[in-house]
């Protein structure tokens, strides 16, 4: 397992812990992420924000790839476009992710989140990727 | 202005508020959201979370279409694509929103991400529109 | 299988003739469309232009949809979003779509372009669908 | 100019020419490319097919792109997000592009395609830059 993305430990991510993320599954390019719904994700509507959503695909994807490669390498997003299908309340959501291409500079994710056994956004994001720098 | 989406009103949105963003701007299909960056926001990388600037276009496309919108009408997010162009340290991020297209029943926006006066992020939005339920 | 969307019949669609373009496959939201590569379909580096894939996601995903619908129903691409994996020179492109949601106004479709046995593309659009306007 | 992308040149762009594109402008990373809607460009429902609209935006990007690169670079799509706002019957389809970010490895392009004066559709890229390989 990558050493730039551990599964668990407070204050790594601080807006992960902002948002109670928690990584259940990270590796070969895999990753699973869960959070509780609580009353300050919501929006306007009283339905989780689709910020919440995005931010869990997102971190998923981030894992998921940090997952694959090597310790010398590092990445970020370039570009995400996310579908919702199904305003979520309450409950816990589940945002399972997949690598679905990765070449030398550049991956492509997709994360399906899920309320209750059902699918309600899909995400398909891009990143790049990159040597980290020598000191 | 709609009554749906009141510019400033404290609980009014839970995770706008969970972020910090404001709105300093929101009249016919054109708004404007703020937020300081604070150490809460950010990703493992030490620079903003991808998703705090998704908040801040989603939240904002849905306060310029709400202000074009009758107040009999209500939007939901379909799909959202955000780019990012340059990762973000510390000072205060400004989201500029308007609305490129409105139809009965699908309206599209686009949101300009800046910090420091550089463009950082862009997303394009796609909502749908529905008449509220009468009571 | 929707009247609206005949399997094959030459002049159906001009341009998925121009382009070569030929279902395998439509029924229950899944349908295979087919191609072989001429030169005519490359792009200025000798490879097939993006705009051919993207040309087999988005028929391949009206062709799934339509064989979902029911007969007083039509629909229209709001919007499509295509990765590409890999140049494609030759040989043969198969394009494989599935509905992966549909609400009673919305759709949301993926399609995955195969040559040789390869992923080389991946598309997730967004359909809007309506009634057909009674004579 | 770079010398990757002429401006006009029967049999440059194969498939640009199958449906009948050209460049009005090109350079400092904006292009203009045009075509004339014939028969051959419909689809199943009478209008101009949705591939085609996207060609242009690929094309145009591509385009504007290489006006913008050195000549020992080359570019690759990584993916385009394209929304429609009406369908297109008939007469001249105009396709304007810019550069709105280039960094040293990745770019994003705007396209905003025109029927009648009108805006018809909108597309946003993000390409791949790399060096060419020596010989």
């Amino acid at each position: 397992m990558s050493k730039n993305f551990p599964l668990s430990s407070a204050g790594f991510n601080p807006f992960g812990d902002l948002i109670g993320l928690n990584f259940t599954k990270f590796e070969k390019g895999i990753s699973q992420c869960q959070l509780t719904i609580t009353k300050q994700l919501l929006n306007p509507h009283d339905v989780v924000h689709g910020g919440v959503l995005y931010s869990m695909a997102d971190t998923g994807m981030g894992g998921a790839l940090y997952s694959h490669l090597s310790n010398d390498e590092l990445c970020a997003t370039v570009e995400i476009k996310i579908n919702y299908f199904k305003a979520v309340k309450s409950g816990r959501l589940i945002c399972n992710t997949k690598l679905i291409h990765s070449g030398r500079k550049i991956a492509v994710l997709e994360s399906e989140i899920m309320n209750n056994g059902e699918l309600v956004s899909k995400a398909t994001g891009t990143y790049s990727i990159f040597k980290k720098k020598r000191l």
